[in-house]
């Protein structure tokens, strides 16, 4: 019989639509799994540019247990403020396998105390504030942490995705899927990272994400 | 004063989510960029999996032009069987600067008389469909023809999105885009492609994918 993953993604008005759909796309293919978009209250969300809105079809009231759960970036104050989200955070968290954030993500872990020291990627522009919590910003793109892994900026969701697969099931099935999604990425320039892009990228950059 | 840049994901039932959204997300980050999802009827919109809706926020009766559109791939039949969705594509084609197909995307393209011959990249279990519209599948990630862009298989929308924002404004911009979403890849396995990935791997997803 197969196993059944039960996977729930946690959306809020002003995430990074990629650092959820990423890993979304990757961790359905794992063979069992089932998906819920789980918002505060069910219904449509607006996400990073105003242009985009996701689904919940699961308020928070509902889930009560996820195998992984997964914490994209974006607005993370806002969730980071919210007692009632980190609550739910923590309630869920108890219950997973597997923990996973991507970007700021780390950032509403580590507010609900579910990331509580060693190290812990995030965005790069944001590895000062995971300091505020005892946290280590790592520089890896995917960090682990006994059942909690934490990916660098947006993207980077993608390589801890197939990474957590690989961990979840086997690395033939997270080949599949990489497969399946064609990832044999081809950056067509060289500025992904704060150590590679020029000076005058990385200002005009952080300009934008003000 | 900024540019304004109009730019139109074309979405329907059944497409590959981070074919819209790998794109979307680096595009919308274009200086004066504004993003509409375009669906037959407005509403929520069912994707790969049945697990996500992604929302319309407009019908192709409501969008004549766009500066930019985006054709996922994922269930291209549906759309290729329909004439009233090529119309509106060839319409909407006549009116870019820049047409973006990803994964089976271009079969969509194909069909609807856009791409007419030359060649075009698409998912690498999709390259034979190609032929038969008398398009040569390209073995390239990302393939220029004139204004279109090609991409191969759902992840290759991410390099497809950064060429075209570069071609859009300039190398800076799209460097900006890149470091905002940290992409500086690192595929934990090497089996993105079929050229790589090992028989077994290859059978295996192809069964998936039916």
């Amino acid at each position: 019989m197969e196993a059944s993953r039960a996977i729930a993604v946690y959306i809020y008005p002003g995430l990074t639509a990629l650092d959820a759909i990423g890993p979304y796309e990757i961790l359905r293919g794992l063979p069992g799994a089932t998906v819920q978009f789980v918002a505060q209250e069910r219904g449509p969300v607006t996400v990073d540019s105003t242009f985009l809105r996701l689904h919940a079809d699961v308020s928070w009231d509902e889930v009560k247990q996820a195998d992984i759960l997964v914490v994209p970036g974006g607005n993370a104050p806002s969730q980071m403020r919210n007692p009632a989200a980190l609550a739910w955070l923590r309630q869920i968290h108890a219950t997973t396998r597997w923990t996973l954030s991507v970007c700021t993500g780390s950032l509403i872990l580590a507010a609900a105390g579910v990331i509580t020291g060693g190290e812990a990627a995030t965005h790069w522009s944001a590895r000062d504030h995971l300091r505020r919590f005892g946290v280590t910003p790592s520089r890896a793109r995917v960090t682990r942490q006994g059942k909690i892994i934490t990916a660098a900026g947006v993207s980077a969701g993608i390589d801890a995705a197939l990474t957590l697969a690989a961990l979840e099931c086997d690395q033939s099935t997270a080949e599949c899927i990489q497969l399946f999604i064609e990832y044999a990425p081809q950056p067509p320039f060289y500025a992904g990272t704060p150590e590679t892009a020029s000076p005058e990228v990385i200002a005009r950059t952080r300009l934008f994400l003000k």
